[in-house]
């Protein structure tokens, strides 16, 4: 067992529930958990800049080996010294493998190493196998890389997730032997699907390997919350204690409250941003449709605790102006307003987390916001 | 004759040019000139924050009397006590009168007190007169207001520019006598098109009005440089000495230069920001093409000696990509850099006339750049 890119430290585990405060150091710097991660697909957060990214107190960004990999392409990626250079972001930066998008493409098929897939931007095919994720990873230059898994649809059959565990047990395994940089750390997935007997199986396959972290995959894909939770209450606390664990696609507060509670220390999700981009505000009180005549007289923040450049400088009927004219900044102050939210709230969590009020933190937070407990 | 809401200090007049270094103090700070004001039409200047405009060292912004009519209207305008604070801007503002937006509509006609037109976003009838301009403006509650003037293409008939002259002379008469609005200045201006003697009728007509400041309108609206050459020459700095001159509509290298040569204090542009957009960088070697693959492995900033915060942390080839994968974050820096480099240029200006080098720093300029002297 080599040493490990990246050191996890389990500060204080919450007397009540399963909710972890923890620190990740990585060589670009460290990364308190529990984290949200803003997600820069094409090498920038949609509409952010790294300095605002900053402000918003962003501690890493996740980005997507199969985006950057069709552009900018791995020889411009070279050139550059791999993304951090690339987008000059100093922090951390977790890249996916692209098992999520690839599988989440029509037409792709298995092949004898890997996936066969048609690329989106010019119908070409592509062969994905976990070599070559590693090897676009390890170009890419991420502080975290992901192994390449066998994502399937939550409300697959038996049989197909049988298989898929299966896959990604191997694919696992060969990404555990073939990956050997020493700067980046490698986190193994789990996945099952709903269905506990496999869920239990995957996790015992993955753990039994050697990985900087491990994450939970296939969830969030659409299924229900009350299913989600019966698997994250089953298994979430079953993850290694002393590695940091991940999970996938995660960002809206019920999830992340969920999963928190549960003991997962990352999430990311582009709800955010996408979100922000279609005018819809996330507050304490729930969502916000800044897009509505309400408010078009109302001269609050969107939230008048919230410490964003958003909110210290505009009003709601402001920004609702310029999304009637469609204009860029709309999109930008409320694409910095909702990370910030995110951002803040895993925030409140921590300090939850260190007194051991978690529970009550959650309770309060449902009991006076608009969020649903259960969706 | 009232005392002027504004106050204007000629501090230096080149030796060799007619160049000016002045100095405008308003309500809302002081604005240094030359100056190059950025254009915020619906009450943005399109993908930049203010914080951003702080930071290229914006003085002034200019936005649209026709614009805000429209959206968000008068009442929220009123409402939220005018557009410094609608959208918390803290510098100065001037706003257009609506005359140009009016007259660059197809099916407008005048009226018997103004011209009539349809609006662009429903089609309904509305009357513009100077003194429903100055309405809207007061409401707006700019720091420089515009007289609404008639604006006639460059290239009509001489009775059609003499029309519009008399009207304009009209036009500001009734407006100079409706406006009374003590916090805000107002300026008049002069038009004629490219005919001379109709230039000096409008010049002598406008001036013989006690405005706070005088501009040059009717230019650079599709005309020869050449021409706008002339009309600059002769009569630039026949405008009052101890008021400010502001030309409408200039914001290339090429125009400023002349503008200022020939006297002129005050420019607007929508330049900067829309090549922004469209993926075109000023640089002073000329402009720079940021979509072309040329840029794809150029790890240069835009333009080295550049100080704005898109040269300080990214490269050429960063924002290729970022336009190739259509991402806001690419207009976003592309229109900083070009509004850094518009204002940096107009404040090496102000220290070439200082020493009196005007006429040195345009020739090294004209030389060292790609930027053609006659267009
Ligand atoms: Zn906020
Ligand atoms: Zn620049």
């Amino acid at each position: 067992m080599s040493e490990s890119p990246i050191k996890f430290e389990l500060l204080h585990i919450d007397k009540y529930t399963g909710a972890r405060r923890g620190r990740i150091t990585t060589r670009h710097g460290v990364i308190e958990t529990p984290v949200f991660m803003p997600v820069g697909t094409n090498a920038t957060v949609k509409g952010i800049t790294n300095d605002q990214l900053n402000e918003i107190g962003t501690e890493i960004i996740l980005s997507n080996a199969f985006h950057l990999y069709l552009r900018p392409g791995l020889e411009v990626l070279d050139y550059y010294k791999g993304l951090h250079n690339f987008m000059n972001w100093k922090k951390p930066i977790l890249t996916d493998s692209g098992g999520f998008q690839v599988f989440s493409l029509p037409n792709k098929k298995f092949s004898e190493d890997g996936i066969i897939f048609k690329s989106p931007l010019d119908g070409l095919e592509i062969e994905l196998t976990p070599e070559k994720s590693l090897n676009i990873q390890n170009v890419i230059g991420s502080d975290i890389a992901m192994v390449l898994d066998v994502c399937v649809n939550s409300l697959s059959s038996y049989e197909t997730v049988k298989e898929s565990v299966q896959k990604t047990f191997n694919w696992a395994l060969r990404s555990r032997e073939y990956h050997n940089n020493k700067n980046q750390a490698l986190f193994g997935i789990v996945q099952g699907g709903l269905y506990e007997d496999l869920r239990e199986i995957s996790l015992k396959q993955i753990t039994s390997l050697d990985f900087d972290g491990y994450a939970m995959g296939g969830l969030a894909v659409g299924e229900k919350y009350q299913d989600s939770e019966k698997v994250l209450k089953a298994f979430g606390n079953k993850f290694p204690e002393n590695k940091p664990r991940y999970i996938m696609g995660i960002g809206s507060p019920t999830m992340m409250f969920l999963s928190v509670e549960n003991g997962m220390d990352m999430f990311d999700c582009v709800l955010p941003t996408r979100m922000g981009r279609h005018g819809t505000a996330l507050t304490m009180q729930g969502k916000l449709n800044l897009k509505s005549s309400k408010v078009r007289y109302d001269d609050q923040p969107i939230d008048d605790e919230c410490d964003c450049y958003t909110c210290k400088n505009h009003s709601r009927g402001y920004i609702h102006h310029l999304f009637k004219r469609d204009e860029m900044l709309g999109k930008i102050l409320l694409s910095i307003h909702n990370l910030r939210f995110n951002i803040s709230l895993v925030e409140k969590m921590r300090n939850a987390i260190e007194i051991d009020e978690f529970k009550y933190f959650k309770e309060e937070f449902f009991r006076n916001s608009g969020y649903s407990l259960t969706n």
